[in-house]
């Protein structure tokens, strides 16, 4: 079986100087997989060198580039050949099997669902990433596609985030929990309270609800959350680690003698640094389409675009898609009956 | 002038063993300063030794104790003699300018908006704390008082915070952004875009929309947002500190050779951690009442606790309250006349 992935080379802070040097690498380290590199052909083809007779490899031309800061209503309607487009599009025709972009997130969910259409049973589409944990990872969803959520939502989160970790991770039933405040009047709004009401009510592994400083003690293997919630707590780690590395950072250059204990603690730092390196976690996928995308950091480098590349592989290999389009089938009925309880 | 400061000497995970030496060590260090010990007086009277013929210090019975986990509604219905209870009495009667309690923060919130009543103009209590940020520090409201809030109570916190921060930090006009997702086409739910438009609309020094990682970059002096946003940004933010914090401990204990690594590096590693002690930023402030209740986190230590009593007395000293209530009343005609426009 051979893996196809488009990927939308013109995308993200770097472009093509970074997206092609990743998906060269990543067909180095995946004998199996194939990659179709979607941009400018003349901004493609000279930075491929020899690669360029590599037959797992191809160019598709694609005229337009959609802009970082571009409206993705406008993207959508006025773009039609741009490279995340086109990437897309190709998906839809089956001729890759997943696509990749560090475009434009808006963009791309906004094409992704227009194209790829969303699945029976889901009413809105969701990103997934994992987030490290005390003792490994975990998933947590939706982290910015949708901001208004109902329960009937955040029930279809839950079960496409165990579909994904269970395929993913192999884990028979995976924990889900539900993103909440800890005090005992006020817990929760009232979204998050028949939220809960429907998932333990389903046959997932639901823990319950598991609050901020849960996400990183690893409470649940799955966190469920709305877009606008998500996308708070991880830009909000994303600002306080950021701020913690570059204090450590500027501690250890304060003077000769804390340069001397940096020189003597590098290992030390730098198994400190790889553990949490967010260049590992790259790779967010969007859930709930008739076909994968896979949203990568716009700012990523070539080890975390390759890292974005390598997630989409494995989704496509862990067969995510025909895991959650089953199971949604399979639970049709439920969900119905115990949104009709609340 | 003298502040006083009625001390809930029973709540947190400590009670009187952190609460009692943490106002001794206080008031050594705050010269002008009175406090109340509010608490079983058979608990609290051997605690203070010599210190019990402190004059600037006195022992107010209470002979019952909210529990941590206890219901806030029943906490207000039941314990009329809680040692929370008679603290925020002290405020209402006069006796005390401030209280402060490191309990239950449910209850301490009904107790305090039933005692202490809310400030004519401001619809509901928020929970405002400071934030290191990597240029200094940022304030945040509402940290868990409201899960749902409308656009006029979010303009009504920005209102409250940039009083406090004006207050205590003496900055003239401290700059306000509400904490919003980035993406272009979801800019925010519906009532975070409404609120934006009030704080638009108000004098205030807003400056937009803030990302979770802008609080961390200090992006603003003060940032609004609803009770579960803020709580959630909290405690993730909590969380995360606490996973790199330990995983830092362990790769320094790993082996010997790692162990002479942590002795050469410790001044770095303490001046690191001095500058983003947690218990450096206990304390938050309850504002919207008619009199000021300060929370310490619950399981602080005496550390922690004195500066929660630090942060009550510098609210008192520069006239917080007088300052929100000011300037409440000026404003009351101009909000309305902008939510009207909305």
């Amino acid at each position: 079986m051979t893996t196809r992935i488009a990927i939308d080379c013109m995308g993200g802070d770097h472009g093509p100087s970074v997206t092609v040097p990743a998906a060269i690498q990543f067909l180095a380290e995946h004998a199996a997989a194939h990659v179709i590199l979607v941009g400018r052909d003349e901004a493609l083809r000279p930075l491929l060198g020899s690669h360029v007779e590599n037959p797992r490899l191809r160019i598709q031309h694609a005229s337009e580039v959609v802009a970082m800061d571009e409206s993705p209503a406008l993207a959508l309607r006025n773009k039609k050949d741009s490279s995340m487009r086109v990437a897309v599009n190709l998906v839809k025709a089956g001729e890759a099997d997943v696509c990749v972009s560090a475009g434009n997130t808006g963009a791309l969910m906004a094409i992704s669902r227009f194209v790829l259409k969303m699945l029976p049973g889901i009413d809105r589409p969701a990103i997934c990433a994992p987030l490290p944990t005390v003792n490994g990872h975990t998933h947590m969803l939706d982290l910015g596609a949708n901001v208004d959520c109902g329960p009937e939502h955040l029930l279809q989160f839950g079960i496409m985030g165990a579909m994904l970790v269970s395929a993913m991770e192999h884990k028979e039933r995976p924990t889900v929990g539900i993103l909440n405040i800890g005090e005992e009047e006020i817990k929760g709004n009232e979204v998050v309270k028949a939220a809960a009401e429907l998932l333990r009510a389903s046959d997932l592994n639901f823990i319950g609800n598991v609050e901020g400083d849960g996400i990183y003690k690893g409470d649940a293997d799955v966190i469920v959350c709305d877009g606008f919630v998500g996308n708070v707590a991880l830009k909000t780690s994303e600002g306080l680690a950021q701020m913690l590395a570059s204090s450590l950072r500027s501690e250890f250059k304060r003077n000769w003698l804390t340069k001397i204990a940096a020189l003597i603690a590098i290992s030390v730092l730098n198994n400190f640094k790889r553990r949490f390196d967010h260049r590992r976690y790259n790779g967010a996928i969007l859930l709930g389409l008739k076909g994968i995308s896979v949203k990568s950091h716009g700012s990523a480098d070539v080890l975390a675009f390759g890292n974005a590349l390598s997630r989409a592989y494995d989704a496509v290999e862990n067969q995510v898609l025909e895991r959650i389009t089953g199971r949604i089938a399979q639970m049709a009925s439920a969900p119905v009956a115990a949104v009709e309880k609340v």
